[in-house]
């Protein structure tokens, strides 16, 4: 039969034509049950393969097999998701057989995950789950169409009677709208506090916050003017400060202390994480600043400062918390182990969550 | 004034910890208006960089300059998304300043989008959008939770009196549910095919279809079993085949000729884009093949296979072909120049749109 007898060459064919084009399948990372983890990198050439790891205080060399296929096993490791990178002869290079990649415009790091035996507030749960939208709006103030992420919570009917809270989410410098979602996993965060009902239902919109050459007063024009009008229209949201958050991480942490302070009208609510101040905008609005602190402290319910004792940043937060201290507006400091790092993310985010909206 | 002093030392002190970080931030790539392009790589100590690129027939070197910065310019670039990275030293590495990189899992790679002066199909153009959808749910099949992602189009109303067909949209194999959107823009293909009318309302499925170690058999009973019932109990959409499509790329477009031809009672419409066919569940399910060719050609409305004359599955998927007209089921060939590329699944699933659920 011609087919029978045809078929088997179609195998030889295309298995020896698809194994030219690639290299060989090997599995990286390999997170194992007692928390260590097994990284691998195939290179015949190589002669010095390291691995560079939030989890490590310095880089470790891997070694290689007669196939040429590199690796290390590491552990066990704080369950948490890290980033990480290889070292190829001097070239820093994410793992190519990780699909988990660091959102990030100026390197590429790939990111693994250690769930431990005990779900994190970041795991994937057998919990009701949001969704994330992939949105396109046209911002007037930078005269473009931007991408923003907008996660909707379980349930969520945008018809329905019932309106929701806001929380925009704003990135650190040179990371994307999708670091929030890819690293920070906000949206299993909001999930899992949702279902213990620790935090209540909400929309986080997560815009892309890299506006260049200046990053900060197009990005608050862009976020009073252009976002959250277009979320506003859009969703079915509540429109008053008392529903309205704002937070966001190093530079975006930097941005959220300039759209939060200069419209306390508008948001009841400023999270600010390892903030990063050393901006023309945030010298203009607090070097002379006189604010009227009774006024404020009515209008804004919670207003957090989170760093991690490790962060470069620290010193500079501490700055900031006693600025605001001095100025008598009503700050709460979140002071917790760690650097400027996304692990520290998750765990501020997993509290602001808590906190805003109540 | 005692802010007016600490701030300026806040400045010095946070730029030059925050540069310690990073490399320096260059501009990569860089798509010029005559569709020249100049890609960019930081290395002092790097001895040989070049680049690849599937706009290129084989690598060229790029070249540094006093600061470290390596630089090639080429073109002019016939206007497209190409994938491309670099080697540094013999290490691949994508573009660390690219943000768009290539969804998959054995390599890492970056896109360039050359736009050109007249609106490509998959161009962001100034027309309604849809959204995407980042969705889990839960495999029985598999045993997990999966992500999937869905398209739907401008004016969709999850809880109107419209319902929508479905095309459900397979990766090839090692990409992931991403890379229709990130690489194949089948949201804004889709959005310029029903701005235009060429193409009807639809909802588009992207799931991910790698299942190891055997891919073929365990996904088609997670597509007709898990994904199918899950869209169908979340979306509003039609349940008969005349409005269901499936199409899928490489290995995803042997997925769709499994999933089709054992099921095309369920699926009126069957794309199969450059399919990777030497697989068992293939040869399983059409060696002894005897169809009933005039009750499939009454329920297939539609059955395309695609391919580009320089893909290395050229000669395989032409006997595909001919093993479908030998058994006497209608197929429409699509045959294109160019090779196994996401250029050309962009153009295959433009087709595809126009043609499907009319």
């Amino acid at each position: 039969m011609k087919t029978a007898l045809f078929l088997p060459l179609i195998l030889l064919f295309s298995v020896s034509a698809l194994a030219q084009q690639r290299p060989p399948a090997i599995s990286s990372p390999d997170v194992h049950t007692d928390n260590r983890v097994t990284f691998r990198y195939f290179s015949r050439q190589a002669q010095k393969v390291t691995l560079n790891g939030e989890f490590l205080s310095s880089p470790l060399p891997l070694t290689k097999d007669t196939s040429g296929i590199w690796s290390i096993t590491v552990g066990p490791i704080t369950p948490d998701i890290y980033p990480y990178s290889f070292q190829v002869d001097g070239v820093d290079v994410a793992d190519p057989n990780n699909t988990y990649i660091f959102a990030n415009e100026r390197f590429k790091r790939s990111i693994v995950d250690i769930p431990g035996n005990t779900p994190l507030v970041h795991s994937l749960q057998n919990v009701p789950h949001g969704k994330i939208h992939y949105q396109y709006y046209k911002s007037a103030t930078l005269g473009t169409t931007r991408t923003l992420l907008v996660y909707t919570p379980p349930g969520f009917n945008p018809n329905g009677k019932t309106n929701y809270p806001v929380l925009y989410l704003i990135h650190g410098g040179s990371d994307t709208e999708e670091t929030w979602t890819k690293v920070g996993r906000a949206n299993f965060i909001a999930d899992n506090l949702i279902a213990e009902k620790k935090a209540v239902p909400m929309i986080i919109v997560m815009p892309y916050g890299n506006v260049r050459p200046s990053p900060m007063p197009d990005f608050t024009k862009d976020m009073t003017q252009d976002i959250i009008p277009f979320i506003e229209a859009n969703y079915p949201v509540f429109k008053d400060s008392n529903h309205r958050a704002v937070a966001g991480f190093s530079v975006g942490g930097g941005q959220t202390l300039n759209i939060g302070f200069t419209n306390t009208d508008k948001f009841g609510y400023i999270c600010s994480y390892a903030p990063y101040t050393a901006t023309e905008e945030f010298t203009k609005n607090f070097t002379d600043w006189k604010p009227n602190a009774d006024l404020i402290n009515k209008q804004v319910k919670l207003f957090t400062i989170s760093v991690g004792t490790e962060d470069f940043l620290y010193e500079s937060v501490k700055q900031n918390i006693a600025m605001f201290k001095e100025k008598k507006i009503k700050v709460e400091p979140l002071i917790v182990p760690g650097g400027h790092t996304w692990m520290n993310c998750k765990l501020f985010l997993a509290k602001s969550l808590q906190q805003v909206f109540k």
